[in-house]
């Protein structure tokens, strides 16, 4: 059998984890958004590390190079943040083929370079090679948190409120126009936040740390696949279900006047991915706390549902209590 | 311009190198076989990502896919040694054709698991990706090092001697065979050690920590472009000269022989990469310590020649005292 017939990536990142190496040190390997190794007395060390590559993850179509840069280093600081922790350094490799523009490449480490600078990490890594084809990117970022603050997948209790930070679907929503318009130009200001969140979204790094520093959550994740299936990962990690209420999304004004013309993208919140936005649990003894917090960092944070018994499994209502279907089908057709 | 007609990558590592950012806790960033920085009191945290491209790196026809994860762990490995570090924890991405069988992913991954725990380093992340054409694996490695035993590649003086591990060329002369053989069963007893040092590299983390440890030596690196282009490395960052006497670099009794049939292939030994031992500068004070050590290993530790003034450059002499030429074109012949 091959990974075709397979045809699930998936299984093959499991079958990775199987082959995880067991390690005193090792606190968290492979199945979070980073591993969690022990660094010293009081703090964690956290590792995630992330692969694009082109023409499956980004098309060159639509994503600048120096967009490429800074979006590479965005999505593996996301991974820190949801573990509550600070960003520390960076390591980047990219293979591509040897008709690749040098303007490109510089171009390319100008994002990498401004983005990590932005967040206070440092680059400390990386190798060039040529490739006969496609351009892929490999980036490993460190992190640490303190040890009582580090928050993982696993933690959400029957109960606990669901809450996500900004707005959801945009960068699917950009990404559809990208793809329809086929440019790097951005041409329709009233589509511009949503484009633009596609190629250059904001991690939310200040905000994991608060969220971990003020113990507010009992369970953190980013959203990079999709609402749907990043919640899924909580719920059993932590052995237990959800309750999403689809009025209750918080979406832009982009996606809003979208969905005037295109009511079924109303779906793009809860499937799209690539978002960056975090996902945590929280005692609902927190609401207060999580309303000032929401003040202080002037950006949306959103009560989207609760944390249900395990056999309830992932119920998403509409604004007339009806189940939304969350058929798998439904779903692939929104994934990028 | 392009990278093509640029033609040199190297040139795009240094543009790389220049995008870095600065950061109170680096030591040193981009330009060493890992870099260094500040982990807590007393160590230095060490990382190093390494990138194998298929026909650029490592061919299938002669690369089993068990042994591909085992050398991208010791290529790893080896980086860490380089600085006299203890490795600690690995990510590994892999990126495949759709066609590839389930059986190749599971053998790379044993590879990976056995390597590791060989050297008690823990597995704690990774990505599975698709690719269009052809395998790219990307490793990140960490490791850590006491304050006052990292070693350099800079730190050479003039007057140390110039020591290698084990025994050069091996790696070079087995790819030589592998290609010209086009298979995966070794079929050649005479020649399975070089055979065998290409597809399966024994890093020498243990010796590079007792270096470290007994401060025996002023630099280091590790040989994985071949002896002269690594020593390059060392000369240029310490700002100093060399002078290898060839007839004193140790090659192993394949190649010995090898050379009777082809007398210019003693140049594998000088330009041949991929050997993952060591080279190391000391003071002359240390060569009995040194002995003892290579006594303590049960490994060669060879000199070959000293540090001299950087207006000498490097100079090979051969055994009639005469300079042997060493001149780009000469040496790209045999680098893969």
């Amino acid at each position: 059998m091959d990974i075709k017939e397979l045809g699930e990536l998936g299984l093959i990142k499991k079958l990775a984890a199987q082959f995880a190496t067991s390690h005193p040190r090792i606190i968290k390997g492979i199945g979070d958004d980073a591993s969690v190794t022990l660094q010293d007395e009081t703090k964690y060390l956290l590792c995630t590390t992330d692969t694009l590559v082109e023409d499956i993850h980004f098309s060159l179509k639509y994503t600048p190079s120096y967009n490429l840069g800074r979006k590479a280093v965005s999505i593996s600081l996301s991974d820190i943040a949801a573990m509550g922790g600070t960003p520390t350094f960076l390591l980047v490799s990219i293979v591509f083929p040897p008709t690749t523009p040098i303007d490109f490449i510089e171009l390319f480490y100008k994002g990498i370079k401004e983005k990590a600078q932005e967040f206070g990490v440092g680059l400390i890594g990386g190798n060039t090679s040529s490739s006969p084809d496609k351009i892929v990117i490999s980036t490993t970022m460190l992190g640490e948190v303190p040890k009582d603050q580090v928050l993982f997948r696993k933690g959400a209790s029957v109960g606990d409120a669901i809450y996500v930070t900004g707005y959801l679907g945009d960068s699917a929503l950009g990404l559809k126009v990208w793809q329809q318009k086929g440019s790097t130009v951005i041409i329709d200001p009233f589509l511009k936040d949503a484009m633009l969140a596609h190629i250059d979204p904001h991690p939310r790094v200040k905000e994991g740390i608060i969220i971990a520093e003020r113990r507010l959550a009992t369970s953190m994740i980013d959203l990079s696949d999709g609402l749907i299936s990043d919640l899924r990962h909580i719920v059993e990690e932590s052995v237990v279900g959800a309750k999403v209420l689809l009025k209750q999304i918080p979406i832009s004004t982009s996606l809003k006047r979208w969905i005037l013309e295109h009511p079924q993208d109303i779906m793009l919140s809860l499937a799209g991915g690539e978002d960056y936005e975090l996902l945590f649990t929280a005692s609902p003894n927190n609401a207060r706390l999580i309303e000032i917090m929401a003040k202080e960092i002037g950006a949306p944070v959103t009560r989207i549902g609760e944390i249900v018994p395990k056999e309830l499994c992932i119920t998403v209502l509409d604004e007339n209590g009806k189940v939304v279907p969350l058929t798998t089908e439904g779903f692939e057709h929104f994934k990028q």
